[in-house]
């Protein structure tokens, strides 16, 4: 099988490598690069050159970003090509505009490298929903943000000094927003949703991320029994549903607070399998290329996941509730004080924590939010 | 598809309730079961009616133990039904001989069940080898062990009276030896080196449990930053291989030092997508009949799984070499002592480790020993 890379930066390279390296039936026949990249005969910056190729059955898209990615996917998968991608943001952008393009042109959506990395999570979720309803999933989906609030925990160290040393370390873009403000966080959920739930999930639900994080919350956590990780996470429950991003304090002796370094762990709980929990990089050249070679070869084998949002459920962020832990020097309304400056709120939805965070954020820009939900 | 189950305890009903609750185009038609427990028109105790109807494709074996398993599945796979087992033992003893005759009557033998219960691990291994090599495995593959030693160290509770709680819950059969002796996680270790190495593997390799374990001991090894789990352990490398079933004390932060109750946690290591880890329920009426029916949807959507064993890997007990932990009154050579009556020695094979335990034993029958594995 002939297939075509689009992009050819860390994943793109992690794809050629593990195709050329692991796999006999497929070659990697054509690379979209940038015209002053062309450093190779498979190398091309036309994309007609690959879109207008009848040998190529399908094509990795490993450019990330909105644009030209989502035209590119649109006009392969009209061409009746089927797509791989790792690309989180367009997936989450326009997963219903894929889904649908791929099903009028028989071709095929595939997206395991866009949560997870290399941990087998969106096919595991489809593989338990042939027996189960998939009730919720929880994760820690971003190896940055797990990176630097472990090597905080670790080492004792500042937020912004930990930052710098992921970025040094190629753990952190250098513009860090996405992960550490929980957008890529907010994207994997969305799509974890769409494959667990059958929804056309929201993308208005509260998003918190990491980036006020400091020392001192660790310590008053860590008094609690509690460490804290930024975690995607859904519910769903009689016709309705709920999603949300934000720190947790989780339980310091849960398998969640010993993930270490820039590791991803996702959790979700079926109707007669229980919980699963899968381990895994989150990131990188070879893990991410690897789920998405395993994409590839779950095609050739015959694999052909479809997507369904037909699931009509309500949103409903009361599903989301538990206690918080505020840290702020603004107003709240009630709520007990635990340490100098920090303040537990009882039994508010995730969506109404984070109301409660933007008004302290105003007074206070280094207020801090974690949710406390009851140990199990 | 029309199936049938063979022995209707726990797992035979837990098949029974998912494939009809769950599944849409799969017939549970015969069930086997003893002549005074027939109490349902499909049920018949004569295996001539199940493997001698032509309209049954797959048996399902849930009889447990060595036979008339062993000689059912044979007897089917020959008449060239496809057979699905959670049957650890069964399998561990004939592997070969299944596959091989599986291989000659064109039937299918699917065992994703006889190794962590619910956790996709037997498929997750061969995934993962569609691209990678498995370098090493390693996992609490038994929830018994696992519920004791986690109740022990929770509660500061001594074993003999955990053991008993865990038999009341039904965590532990009343004959636990396969459990706290590590015979179970030896047959598990078999058939995970089968399948993540097509190798041969030998019956003669280190098994040492968990029934000497004491409070003091947990308590020792929390003082080196450690709690203490039954691991079975296997590694690959350069044409050569090791096993061994052994307590190790890992450390506390590990994702194996906190799992919880009678939970599972098996990892892996591949060449590219480095390590994967899988948690879920080791055992239980629905977690392992849920296994079973993802084996039987597989079959059914045309997956053919093979076994094999040509890779004439050396067995080599260097490569699993450690220090080890003793508590002994009897005398070892050599070695540092760390606390009173604790003794530590220094880069043992595992399989020294237990010809030591050994000598120890006789003269000193409550000794006891763990391997101490150098922290990543």
């Amino acid at each position: 099988m002939k297939i075509a890379i689009l992009g050819y930066g860390t994943v793109g390279r992690g794809v050629d490598e593990i195709v050329g390296k692991h796999t006999a039936d497929v070659e990697v026949a054509r690379i979209l690069e940038l015209p002053d990249r062309l450093a190779d005969e498979r190398m091309t910056s036309d994309f007609r050159d690959i879109v207008e190729d009848p040998e190529i059955a399908l094509v990795v898209e490993c450019m990330g970003g909105l644009e030209p990615a989502h035209t590119y996917i649109i006009e392969a998968l009209a061409a009746g090509k089927s797509v791989v991608t790792s690309n989180k943001a367009v997936v989450a952008e326009y997963f219903e505009e894929f889904a649908s393009q791929a099903r009028c042109s028989g071709a095929s959506l595939l997206i395991e490298a866009s949560v997870g990395g290399g941990i087998p999570w969106i096919a595991s979720i489809e593989k338990v929903r042939r027996i189960d309803e998939v009730s919720s999933f929880s994760g820690i989906m971003n190896g940055t943000t797990n990176y630097i609030v472990d090597a905080m925990a670790k080492n004792d160290a500042d937020f912004d000094e930990v930052l710098a040393a992921a970025q040094a370390l190629g753990y952190a873009e250098r513009d860090s927003s996405a992960d550490i403000d929980g957008i890529d966080v907010k994207n994997k959920t969305i799509i974890s949703a769409c494959v667990a739930f059958d929804v056309s999930c929201t993308k208005e639900f509260p998003v918190s991320g990491i980036r006020t994080l400091t020392n001192g919350d660790l310590d008053v956590l860590r008094g609690m029994g509690r460490g804290v990780k930024l975690l995607g996470r859904g519910v769903r429950s009689d016709g309705r549903y709920a999603v949300s991003v934000e720190p947790v304090a989780v339980p310091l002796s849960s398998l969640e607070a010993n993930v270490p370094s820039n590791f991803n762990l996702i959790s979700l709980e079926g109707s007669t399998i229980g919980p699963l929990k899968f381990y895994g990089q989150g990131a990188g050249m070879l893990p991410t290329g690897n789920a998405m070679v395993q994409d590839i070869i779950d095609f050739a084998n015959g694999r052909r996941p479809t997507y369904d949002f037909s699931a009509r459920l309500a949103y409903a962020p009361e599903l989301l509730t538990s206690d918080y832990l505020f840290r702020t020097t603004a107003s709240l309304p009630g709520g007990e004080g635990v340490a100098s400056g920090y303040t537990i709120l009882r039994s508010l939805t995730s969506e109404k924590a984070r109301e409660l965070l933007d008004d302290a954020l105003e007074k206070d820009p280094t207020s801090f939010m974690a949710a406390l939900p009851q140990e199990d």
